[in-house]
């Protein structure tokens, strides 16, 4: 199986499609999750490694924009992957400090407390960020110990986050796929109509069937301030009957449905 | 009044301060979301203006999670703007795009659509792109109008967003303030236990009040993946009755609360 992942080389994308895949498999890498889901809604690759949630920073709005509005992709199985940042460099003395947004905001408390008055310089990922404070002088990255040796740089400090339960968690996703063999675990995605109480009623839904709501995320809609989106997961698969009729009901309520598939819980991060 | 805004000079923050201010008052700039946070939350400025939502974007982290987390400040006003944001550029042949990611993620479509080979550098503002990119061969920026004329750059094209209905919410933060006169929307940040049902029992307590839940947001609790704040914005002030009995019960009921303030609704964005 192509497995496609956000490179480049060292990236937590590329270690969570690592623990995804079997020695049969090939990983191929993607500049951007833009890039990358369209890849996998184009059958370039038979499935794509999306991150979609920090438990310090939150959703990733890229991989949940795509997933509602622009493709046609099923979630077959979440990998849940404990993420360590450290600040990466070859210099003595720190004047400007290159990572991705996330983890930027991840290790916020730790920046402010030990470079105070250095620039901070938003990249694409943490590998590109690595790349770019090897090759100049006084400058550092945040991500992964991985990235030192690929790029050659010195780890300054490990474990830099500001609260160590870091994990991500990226969804494999794949064209037309079936429910997981196994799965107990639900995505969907749908809209609520301009009521008073509408997204509490639909809610209710879950309540009469007895079902579990693990999460709730709202996005915005794109067509007004104040017009939403909500992501929802649940316990269960779509092939039990509790679920199924909810689900049926919830899209017969729904302005938008989109089921985002069912798949195993990863229990174990 | 001394008012606190994301500057440099340029920003849609600086519009949203202006439009707010009155002649008498004080406009003061701040290098980023956190420090304009804690400058409010020390009385270094009286009130701040702070970027919470976009239509196409959603919910602005850094902002949400100080009001939740890290200071002690009240919303005692809303402002909306509408947002166009242009590409703007002295160069000929455009190699490298300078923006803030919300900006390039508004524009996405369009950055494919003509500059699909393009590299996208992230800033921390839209007035810092335009500075850089003013200074560059090959360079443009992504941000409003009134740039162009700050930082000596041409105009290439108007209104790229993908969707025209692009309007900002921004806050006004005060350090203990009280009710806004004539407030009719209040905002609050709350966590529930780790029980199957329990966001939808909270939100019950909406229903038995009628109170209208316009918004509902989550962040991360940032203790563990799975752990959440909801942010929920109602109809009504906190010195409506019904609106009061609502707010005790829900704080009763949540294991983290905090009132956000009460505030009039902008409703002509």
């Amino acid at each position: 199986m192509k497995i496609g992942y956000l490179g480049p080389e060292g990236t937590f994308s590329q270690l969570a499609a690592k623990k995804y895949a079997s020695g049969a498999d090939v990983l191929v890498q993607y500049p951007s999750i833009a890039e990358l889901a369209i890849a996998a809604n184009n059958n370039h690759v038979d499935a794509a490694v999306l991150p979609i949630e920090n438990s310090l920073e939150g959703g990733v709005n890229t991989t949940l924009d795509f997933l509602a509005f622009d493709c046609d992709l099923i979630i077959c199985a979440e990998i849940l992957l404990k993420i360590s940042q450290s600040i990466l460099s070859n210099s003595e003395t720190v004047t400007k400090i290159y990572s991705h947004p996330q983890p930027i905001g991840q290790c916020g408390r730790y920046i402010s407390q030990n470079y105070g008055s250095v620039s901070i310089v938003f990249t694409a990922s943490t590998a590109q960020a690595a790349q770019l404070a090897a090759k100049e002088e006084g400058a550092a990255a945040i991500g992964s110990d991985a990235l030192a040796d690929i790029y050659g740089l010195k780890v300054v400090a490990r474990g830099i986050e500001d609260v160590r339960t870091n994990t991500t968690r990226f969804v494999v996703v794949r064209k037309n796929a079936a429910p997981a063999r196994g799965a107990d675990k639900t995505s969907i995605v749908f809209s609520v109509s301009d009521k008073p109480g509408a997204l509490y009623k639909m809610l209710s839904i879950f309540d009469i069937f007895e079902i579990n709501m693990v999460k709730i995320e709202s996005r915005p809609a794109k067509t007004a301030l104040g017009a939403y989106v909500f992501f929802v997961d649940i316990n269960g698969s779509v092939e039990d009957e509790r679920v199924c009729k909810a689900l049926e009901l919830i899209k017969y309520k729904s302005t938008f449905f989109k089921n985002l598939g069912s798949y195993k819980e990863d229990k174990n991060g």
